[in-house]
Formats: structure tokens, C-alpha cells, sequence
């Protein structure tokens, strides 16, 4: 089934709030390809598989070029429900997708609109298009959900 | 056996040689605990994984953490024969690292001492110790013989 980026962001949520669910920080993503159909889908696991770079996008990457036997995502999307940081941006780069769609801006650890700015780096190899703050309040409000319950 | 920052170097430099002979760019990575222990060995693998974020370095952080069972390795060093790239600064930081020690420096996608400089960033929230150009020119000379063969 085709999907629209609505739908695919909630999707993406939905793997946000599973993580959340296994004490995970909340934020998730999906691979599609160009006309929508899903690849892969991941949440943070960070704690689960006791590795600090376990972040959703670097997960959902690695499933996507599983599913299809590529190195490169070249016509594919990624969509993630918190601005991804420097290092899964770096590997956005290096997987050369075609788009970045994402939720909640990261001011403090972000690497796409704050911080390095990977894409605009000249020695950056490959920009996606990027589209920002998609379904932002409700991935924000899964973030400081969680972050209240910890403190709490 | 403890070993020097330049014998763990030469293994960083066998692992690359390896990945070479396996047909990926000849970057290889060593993790060692204070004591020079090693922790963890591994070679470039985005060939063999079929995935373009399978840097050494990555590799290498996740057989570390997998091994000690923690998802930071805050006392343990990084050795590996190229200037780390954006994205494997970036899980450095997050990996907070004591001590990065690098071979050969990368001026067209390094990410440490050039482009976006991941830890000279105000938003970089772990600095490691950095000691760059450890047999740097035997570093450079496996990747300018790997392109070399390849062009020819």
C-alpha cells in the first residue's frame, strides 16, 4: 500500500511510542521508497542492545539495506520523529536517501538544522532534501512525556 | 598484554590490511581499555554488510560495547587508520570515549580536524582526547595502493 507522508509519520510515531513502552527514549523511523511503500521501521535501542549508537535512524538504515541487498538508499526516504543528531546524519549522508522528513526539532544534540549542520558542510558528499516539523507536537510531547516521568 | 599506542596501531593497520584483501577501502579500528587491553577488533565491512554506514569504526564500537555488556566506553580508547567521518565522530561523542588516536588525516570527508569538526561544536556533549597522524604514512599508503589497483 501506498502511504502519504501524514501516514507514514504516524507510523513512525507508533515505533516512538513502542520504544517509549520498553523504557527506551521515544522516537522512531521508517524507511519508504519513493512511492511510499514501507522498507523498514525501528525504535531507539539504545538500552536493549547496550549501545549507545543504537538510535532509530542507524537501526532502520542498517534494515533497509538488509531488505534490499543495497549499500546506498539512493531513492528511498527516511522519516524519524526527532531531528536526527550529527552521527545518524553523517550516515543519512553516506546512504545517500533521497529525503529526510522529520518530526521535533533537537536544538541541544540536533546535527541537521542546529549544531554541525551536516548537510550544509562543504565537504558533506550528498544533501536529501529535508522537511522539518512534521507531526512536531506530538513527538515533542512523547519526548517530554517521558523525560517527566524519569525525573518524577 | 598491555601493548603501546603504536603496537595497537600495527593492529589497527592489520585489520585494514585485511579489509583491503576482502575488497573494502583498507580502514581498519582497534578498541583498547586504559591498560591497553583490547577490547575489540574489526575492518571496514560496507561491502561485505551491504551497508554504507559499516565504518571500522562503527563496527568496532558496537563489538566493544557487546563485549563489556555497557553502552558507553567511557575508559576506553579508539585507534583506527583514518581521520574518523561525521558520522563516526558523532558516535564517538556518544560513546564518550577517553581517547581517539587516528593515522591518517582526511581532508575530503574527515570529520574530526576537518569539515564539520564534530567536536569543536558547542552541541558536542563528550570531547575525547585526540592524538592524530599515528603512522600516518603507513595508513595512507594502503589507501593510495587500494585506489591505485582500482583505477588500474
Amino acid at each position: 500500500m501506498q502511504e502519504s507522508i501524514m501516514g507514514i509519520m504516524h507510523m513512525a510515531l507508533d515505533q516512538a511510542r513502542q520504544a517509549g513502552d520498553r523504557g527506551e527514549i521515544p522516537v522512531g523511523a521508517i524507511i519508504a521508497d519513493a512511492q511510499g511503500q514501507i522498507i523498514a521501521a525501528a525504535g531507539n535501542q539504545v538500552e536493549a542492545l547496550c549501545d549507545a549508537s543504537a538510535h532509530a535512524e542507524m537501526l532502520v538504515m542498517r534494515a533497509a539495506c538488509l531488505a534490499q541487498g543495497q549499500k546506498f538508499l539512493e531513492n528511498c526516504d527516511l522519516y524519524v520523529t526527532l531531528e536526527p543528531c550529527p552521527m545518524c546524519a553523517g550516515a543519512i549522508a553516506l546512504h545517500r536517501l533521497r529525503r529526510v522528513i522529520f518530526a521535533a526539532y533537537d536544538p541541544k544534540s540536533g546535527g541537521v538544522e542546529h549544531g554541525p549542520r551536516i548537510f550544509d558542510q562543504p565537504t558533506c558528499h550528498h544533501r536529501p532534501e529535508i522537511i522539518g516539523g512534521v507531526e512536531e507536537q506530538a513527538a515533542a510531547s512523547l519526548l517530554t512525556g517521558f523525560f517527566q516521568r524519569l525525573r518524577s
